[in-house]
C-alpha cells in the first residue's frame, strides 16, 4: 500500500542510546485529531481519530451504532474542508430518510449501546435484540488463519514507521487481503473498514475473516456482530465480556494468533483441520 | 503483588498448536464489566472497566474530568452491592458542596473535555484552560527512566496470566515503584491511578514519574495533566497530539522506552545524563 502522508506527521525527538543523548532527529509519529460526526446536522460523537477515511469512518460509526441498516439509508456524506482544516474536522451524513431520524432519541443510544446495561448480561442481552446473531455454519481451514498475521504486517505500513496505530483487516475465507485500515483507535480502525464495506454494498460480512492487530474487547466484538462478522482472530488477548458476547452471538472469536499457535474462545467449529 | 480474582476470569478454551487440536483446557481472560459512574445520583458516564478500584476510578474520572479538584470537595463514594452483582456496578459519588454540582453543564462538559474541539489547536487550547500547565523545573537521571519497564513487568501480575491489560504505574524520581493500576481499558487504568492519589491527598503529582504500558493518546496525556502530572514514560508509541498538548503544557514525554534506548518528544531538559 502507498504511504499516506496524513497517517502520519513528523516530530524531532531526542534519542538516547545506552545512556548517550543523541543529535536531535526528526521521526514520524502516529496523527491523532478529532472528528465531529454529524447525522443531519446533529452532533452525534466527537471521535480521536487519525485522519483518512473519514467518510468510511462516519458510515461505518452510523451501522455500528445502529444509525443506519444498510448504504440505501445514506444520502450523502460531505465534510467540511477549510484551509485551516485542510484535512477535514466534520463530517455529515444526509439520509434518504430524514424523517426516520430523531436526534434526540439517538443521543440516548449512542450512550446505551456503546456501553449499556448495568451487569454483562444486561448488556449483552441489550446488543443482541439490536443485532441478529450470526447464523453462517461454513467451515475455514486453521492453516490458513497462522498466516493472516504475517500478511497484516506485511500490508501495516504506518505501523512500521511510527509503532503507533492499531489495524484491522478483513481476509476471504481462502486467506486472501481484501482490505486494511489502520487508526490510533481501534473502534475507529474497525468503523472505517466497516463502513467501506458498507458503502461498497459488501454487506453482511458473514463470508470473511476479521484479524484485529491488538486485543479483542466487548465493543469490537459488538462492532463485528453489526457488520455480520462470523469469524474473529486477534493478535492478542480478549476480554471475558467479549468472549461472552462471542459465544451468546454464535460468533467464531481467536485469541494469540501467533506463530504456529492460537486459542479459540468461541465457536471453534467453524476450524477445520 | 497478591493476585486479584476480579481482574481475571476463567474461560474453556480450545488451544490449536503446530496445526493439532489440543485437548480443551481452562485459561483466564482479563475480566471487563461495564461500571456506572453517578455524581449526586445523576448518571454521568458508563464505562467498561475490569472490577476492582471502583471508587479509585470514579474519582479518577471525576477529577481528570474536572468535576472535583480536591478530595476534600468528596463527601463520599458509595457502591450498589446486589447479590446478582457482587462486584458492584454502579458507583455514586456525593460531594461536599452539591450545590456547585449542575449536571445540565456537566453533560456538555464531559462531552467537550474528552474529545472536543473542532481541530486540534482548539483541542488543546480547551484542554489548556481547563488545567495549569507544569511548572516543575527538577530533573531526573536518564538511567533511572531505563530501569522502569522491568520494574513495571515484575509488577504486572493480571497481564501475565491474561495477557489483556493495560498498566499505569507511578515512580518516584529515584526510580521507586509507588502505585500500579491495570484495566482492559487504558484510561481507566490511568484514572485508578489518579484516583487513589486524589483520594490519599497526594495530589499534584509533579514529583512522579507516569510510566504507561502502551501507547500515549491525547486524552493520557490530559488525565496525567489534570493530576499535575510532570513526566510521561511509556513503552510504545504516542500520537502527534500528545506530543503537542505535551509540549503546550510544559510536560515531559518520553516513548519507546525499550532496553538501553528512549525517545522524548517533549521537556528533554527534565533529562540529566
Amino acid at each position: 500500500m502507498k504511504p499516506n502522508r496524513e497517517t502520519a506527521r513528523p516530530a524531532s525527538i531526542v534519542r538516547y542510546r545506552a545512556g548517550q543523548r543523541l543529535p536531535d532527529q526528526l521521526d514520524e509519529v502516529a496523527a491523532e485529531e478529532p472528528l465531529e460526526i454529524r447525522i443531519e446536522g446533529h452532533s452525534i460523537a466527537v471521535v480521536m481519530r487519525t485522519p483518512g477515511h473519514d467518510h468510511e469512518l462516519a458510515a461505518g460509526f452510523a451501522l455500528t451504532e445502529g444509525i443506519v441498516r444498510a448504504s440505501s439509508e445514506i444520502f450523502e456524506i460531505t465534510s467540511c474542508l477549510t484551509t485551516e482544516q485542510p484535512t477535514g474536522s466534520v463530517v455529515d451524513i444526509t439520509l434518504t430518510d430524514p424523517a426516520k431520524f430523531d436526534p434526540a432519541k439517538l443521543s440516548r443510544h449512542v450512550f446505551s449501546s456503546s456501553s449499556c446495561g448495568i451487569c454483562g448480561k444486561a448488556t449483552i442481552e441489550a446488543a443482541m435484540q439490536q443485532f441478529p446473531a450470526i447464523t453462517a455454519a461454513f467451515t475455514i481451514d486453521g492453516k490458513i488463519l497462522l498466516q493472516l498475521p504475517e500478511k497484516l504486517a506485511a500490508a501495516q505500513e504506518t505501523f512500521q514507521r511510527t509503532g503507533g496505530l492499531h489495524a484491522c483487516a478483513l481476509f476471504e475465507t481462502r486467506g486472501e487481503l481484501r482490505l486494511l485500515r489502520e487508526d490510533v483507535g481501534r473502534h475507529n480502525a474497525l468503523d472505517k473498514l466497516i463502513g467501506h464495506q458498507l458503502l461498497a454494498n459488501r454487506l453482511p460480512l458473514g463470508d470473511c475473516i476479521l484479524l484485529l492487530s491488538g486485543r479483542v474487547s466487548f465493543e469490537m466484538t459488538q462492532k463485528a456482530l453489526a457488520a455480520g462478522i462470523a469469524i474473529i482472530a486477534a493478535i492478542s488477548a480478549p476480554t471475558s465480556l467479549a468472549v461472552d458476547f462471542a459465544r451468546a452471538n454464535n460468533q467464531t472469536l481467536i485469541g494469540f494468533l501467533r506463530g504456529e499457535t492460537m486459542n479459540v474462545y468461541a465457536g471453534a467449529e467453524r476450524i477445520s483441520r
